[in-house]
């Protein structure tokens, strides 16, 4: 952006420049009026309409929609099978946050759901219910217990529990390039719905910030960091599935998480301990260790 | 897009549900509001805002939101220093359209701009008024004149005029591989500010579309089609710079230009003239040749 901006201020209502400029969003709605896709001309037409909306209240400039095309693509130029700039450019524009919103509709006491992200690996060890998912991750060993239960309060068991989360270098497994896996595992919950496993304490960490979006988020003061979190995937026949974190109370990154995955029915008590505190299931700690808890509701798979 | 769509319906007014997927979008334009560029500001909140409301108002579907994902990657994949894909699908939204129609408003009879388009070179040849600048590319000749003025009607002597336009073909000159020049010049008018000088009559070409856009423009079955036209881009000191085109009347494609172009103003006669018919300035012509006119105002280069 530049420091001046020579801005053609709104027309006034009811002015011939008004209608022009009205004109030329009718003419694009209209080209999509004879499309055989529904769904498609219905998503088109909206997002034309509010493309144009914006262009028309901001008074966009030739000059910045000449940096708008170029920002698209030097986010084209750094994206790779490894490295997707446009969904983080959705993710800091908090869009994948809403359409996560809109299509997980947490009602009542249902787990409310948060982005997915990019780190979620499919096969992740089977890790039995007590077990350590850690499996080498660096970081102070965190004590992850709780129920998985419909919206009556019932028990779901042998619920599917996928966890992953990062080290305390705030990198996951698949960052490193030695193959391991390590802070990622799945379990099914007990007869009860009960789950309970060691990990390790959340830590934050960037969202990858030296491309083009990390540049928008510099220039306006934004931090790329993510609050600390450990990531929940959990699946049931019948239930819908969710997708979701649990956040750390008292990060103080929750306000300004750079995606916006933050809830605060998410955000959970994780109570430190000291060196010796006797552990939940008799392990040996030599330093400090955290214990937290999180009961999860599944809704109906059916809407 | 998929046939069946599992669309979650939007939630009631006054409901939690709704108030969760506002707050989403309060928290992102709440991470913009110290952001020390306060233009960027303005544009991100804006962008955030309509992103948002397209999301809820469609109800946007994660499948949904993945094919966009995929769809951008496509445009950046196929995107080179020749290829801007990201323009084109600016151009076929009409969001090009609406910015020049918020930047360049037409007031009174000053003449209306249109899109830039990708084949303007810098440095076309000097050709005197009268001349020929088709300098080889095919197609039937075409006798244009006008003059340029301001708001009052006076003339602008010495208006530098370009002009550039496709062969029968449908390519301009840079579209072919050996170097060419042709179908480009520029101006100067003359003292009572006229102009003219022989092209080729305008003919319709598509838009390239073997790429995302050329699919999307497919699926929702728009032409790729511009409408045919002549460009102009006329300057002079203390005027503001005109970008438009000239269509022909008559031309069926007039009404699905595929970007957008058109608009009434800058729709000409082209007047036909059989082989052997004086021209306007005795050029001797075997074929048929065509004739028009066009009268250029420019407003003040201060708004």
């Amino acid at each position: 952006m530049t420091d001046t901006v020579d801005i053609v201020p709104a027309p006034p209502e009811g002015s011939e420049q008004e209608a022009r400029e009205r004109l030329v969003t009718e003419q694009v709605l209209a080209s999509f009026e004879s499309s055989p896709d529904e769904r498609l001309k219905e998503i088109l037409q909206a997002v034309a309409r509010h493309a144009h909306a914006l262009v028309r209240e901001v008074r966009l400039t030739e000059a910045e929609w000449e940096t708008a095309i170029e920002f698209l693509r030097a986010c084209g130029d750094i994206t790779t099978d490894t490295r997707q700039e446009f969904i983080l450019l959705s993710d800091v524009l908090g869009i994948s946050m809403e359409t996560i919103c809109v299509n997980q509709p947490a009602t009542g006491d249902v787990t409310e759901a948060t982005v997915f992200g990019p780190f979620f690996v499919d096969d992740a060890p089977l890790v039995e219910l007590g077990g350590d998912i850690a499996q080498g991750a660096a970081g102070e060993p965190c004590w992850v217990s709780g129920t998985v239960r419909d919206t009556d309060g019932k028990a779901i068991p042998g619920a599917r529990i996928e966890v992953w989360e990062a080290d305390d270098d705030g990198f996951y497994d698949v960052q490193y390039t030695d193959g391991r896996t390590a802070g990622r595992a799945h379990l099914f919950a007990d007869d009860d719905g009960s789950y309970r496993f060691w990990g390790v304490t959340p830590t934050p960490y960037p969202i990858p910030h030296d491309g083009p979006v990390g540049k928008m988020l510099e220039a306006t003061g934004r931090s790329p960091m993510r609050a600390a979190h450990l990531h929940f995937m959990v699946t049931a026949p019948g239930y819908r599935r969710l997708v979701t974190h649990i956040f750390v109370e008292g990060d103080p990154l929750l306000a300004t998480d750079a995606v916006f995955g933050v809830k605060d029915s998410l955000v959970k008590t994780f109570t430190q301990h000291q060196p010796g505190e006797p552990t939940p299931d008799g392990r040996q700690i030599h330093g400090t260790w955290s214990e937290t808890t999180f009961d999860i509701v599944l809704p109906p798979a059916e809407r």
